[in-house]
């Protein structure tokens, strides 16, 4: 089986699925487990508190303590849970299979690019997030005029497909200091720090350790040890951006206000305030700071020791050999 | 009438007006439903209940279900409701009138800078934005003792003059997903979608279809089909900007992290990173790239089909004719 | 007495301290009040009801109204409080003194960079911050199951050691349009906005008034008139950034998406866009615009009536005379 999990669905006032929150999801499953769970698929995918509990019973006894204890726990529902499994990494169709890949993503079961996610927009319903849970779009306005006359109003903080990580998925080891702007379906390796000026998108993230200052752009990671400065920019695909997926490799800094459209390999930096395109020409610098040649930056595409400024006196953007790859503040990570 | 609106409002300890929720306001009514309020109108501005659920009776006889059914609703609250009725469109004068302005933007009734608003900042109390409601601030300081003694602590998300707007408003076929980052009193058009680092002003907005990733201050509107990018900044009026009001066409780009000080006609371009101002000399390229003068940027306020880039070999602000203009992603607009 | 405050402490469920609310925190206690508290100090620092109402009493009858009045309210609680002084400031050691000093920049009772620190991440734990209060990293998981089990989902805004700071302290006189973007410990002064897109971190603020659009990184303080624009950033001394501390002096405009790494005077302009760095190499101009010397930024730190700019032309940062210092906008400070 590729992928399993048992989740809690919330529902609109018509019924329409809004979100489901799997606490355990499980990916790449023996053949024992998977044979375990499969003689317990319930017809219609939802299961009952009863079945539940018996699965429980069952999962423990074959020594699967922690998909056992969870679903032990849920089995406190007072209604069906959503049984999700797939045999295979195919796109998406549901709901429920939108909801178990990115979880699978903040879970650390899969690393970003690693999972077919064709068909996420049109399977994931826009929802209004707010103080009270999900509300479907059809019922916010009933919503906020009732909560109003009874004196306690709604927050509605977000009206998108995506759910904010954290009501669903606390990794170990990282702090968020704005978790508004951490995606479900990101992926934040041990060791992550993200600023409030950070933000990362589903099917992004960083390895960890690192500093996240910065924006991550659907589709693009992070290696240990870099630090993506306050307000930098990484380049995406989906919106305005190129069509190269950005990474960037291990121990770089991105500057404050920065930004990259090329991927970069290991030990990279690009001072404050310089943005890189695929397109942008780039002057390259000898170790004696005489000029080689001129190239676009997407030739420089995923090389290592690279160091890029915008010549404050000729205002020509130059790349030559960095002397100085960074190391993270051991403080700010040390006590995660 | 030029303006009407019943609302549900909060108020402090001391019975100052906190914030007004007008969930159907209308603009520019006609004659024969003009008539029919004025009628109607109480002595005070404050309507009781079985005022309003007189009124809503009478608003469904004449036809007018959408206001019938919510004074219906609003009929429910055990307090008085605001009546307000603006009969022209003067300066602000009382919050009252502040907040039904802001809700008329953002139920897309007006368009922002169609409004008189003068006055408005003087006539909202600053008010501390909490999970317990509007608070008022000479309140707020014995409510937060209050409430950590029993154990429920407030969080205070805003301490502003201006509310979210997703507390009062929801346009249909929108995506927010920081919601904190939106005003009452925006303007979002139908298939807008704002993302984590978007930001939008009250009397500013997009006419949709629009990405958002940067930000909109008071008094700017971007075109249909218009991409801002992420931390891309349009200068303001009212804070260390210029003076000219700034609107950006259809079809334009503006880059990641960068900025515009000129207003834009339809399907220019700003690369990632450059920010114009009105006073950047910018220098003209012919369709053979040869320069052909220098201007200021303000020159070229609200010119259409224009590529501003800074030369990356010689850091020379250039402008030359934009041949690519954007589209947006049809996956990212069309299942708001 | 260096510093004092009785707090209302939360705690895991292992009976860890995750924060600690100090309402009316005192410096620089003089001799007679000093001795007063000493004389009740509890054992264990654990002060009982019985004893905090006692000392409510001999405090309003010393003519302690502040204190004594936060006692008497604070009495009320049905679980012990916690006693913290100070009598020097040293480096810190555990979680109650580093949120005492925290609430002291918060109260304005100490200005940044003016109290010892040194400890403070190892002394603050990470924590769940969400809609049912600080919840311990331990016991999240759990909790989120349960939660959505009995059908109200917590919401996790946050999972950083440092708290938002309106959650504690509402300073008088400012405007902050998201709070998630200002840490307990930032120091806010009397007429400061901060709007959407501004930040600031523990130890690091603003004099008053200001308008704060950038992000005010650790240690780093604006003088009173200055406009620190959308987007632009202060480098840090924490990570990424270089290691001189920055200030900003008075009637000061760092433009939007701008950006500095040394400490500017009085009257200084960073145009939109730019990004000053230590190590910039800066042409200075005279009057007539004629070119002096070029510097690296560093020579010219603390400086006053400069203006930094990146010649459109030449693409040469250059540095002259500010000759048009900025004001602030009334409407926006005045109302606060």
């Amino acid at each position: 089986m590729f992928a399993f999990g048992i989740g809690l669905a919330s529902y609109s006032s018509r019924g329409d699925i809004l979100d489901v929150y799997y606490p355990t999801p499980a990916k790449d499953l023996d053949a024992q487990l998977s044979k375990l769970l499969t003689s317990r698929a319930p017809a219609d995918d939802a299961l009952s508190p009863e079945q539940t509990s018996r699965l429980a019973d069952a999962l423990l006894d074959a020594g699967h303590a922690r998909l056992g204890s969870a679903a032990r726990l849920l089995a406190e529902a007072d209604r069906p849970l959503c049984w999700t499994e797939l045999d295979e990494d195919r796109p998406i169709e549901t709901t429920t299979q939108a909801y178990l890949k990115l979880h699978l993503l903040s879970h650390r079961c899969a690393l970003p690019n690693s999972l077919n996610l064709d068909g996420i927009f049109a399977a994931l319903p826009n929802v209004a997030w707010s103080s009270q849970g999900p509300i479907g779009i059809a019922d916010i306005d009933e919503r906020l005029v009732r909560a109003r006359i009874e004196g306690a109003p709604i927050i509605v903080h977000s009206l998108d497909k995506f759910p904010r990580m954290t009501d669903y998925v606390i990794p170990s080891g990282v702090r968020i200091a704005d978790a508004s702007r951490i995606r479900l379906g990101a992926y934040l390796g041990e060791g992550t720090t993200v600023m409030h000026e950070g933000f990362i998108n589903f099917n992004a993230g960083a390895i960890g350790p690192n500093m996240v200052e910065g924006r991550i752009s659907q589709g693009v990671m992070l290696g240990a040890g870099t630090d993506l400065g306050g307000g930098a920019s990484t380049m995406g695909t989906l919106s305005g951006g190129g069509n190269i997926t950005i990474s960037i490799g291990e121990n770089c800094l991105i500057g404050a206000n920065a930004g990259t459209g090329i991927p970069l390999g290991d030990r990279c930096t690009i001072e404050a305030g310089l943005y890189i395109t695929a397109g942008t020409p780039v002057e390259l610098l000898d170790d004696a700071r005489e000029s080689v040649r001129t190239v676009k930056a997407r030739e420089l595409a995923g090389e290592s020791d690279l160091l890029f400024i915008r010549n404050a006196r000729t205002g020509t953007v130059e790349c030559r050999t960095n002397r100085s790859a960074i190391q993270l503040n051991e403080q700010l990570h040390a006590h995660n």
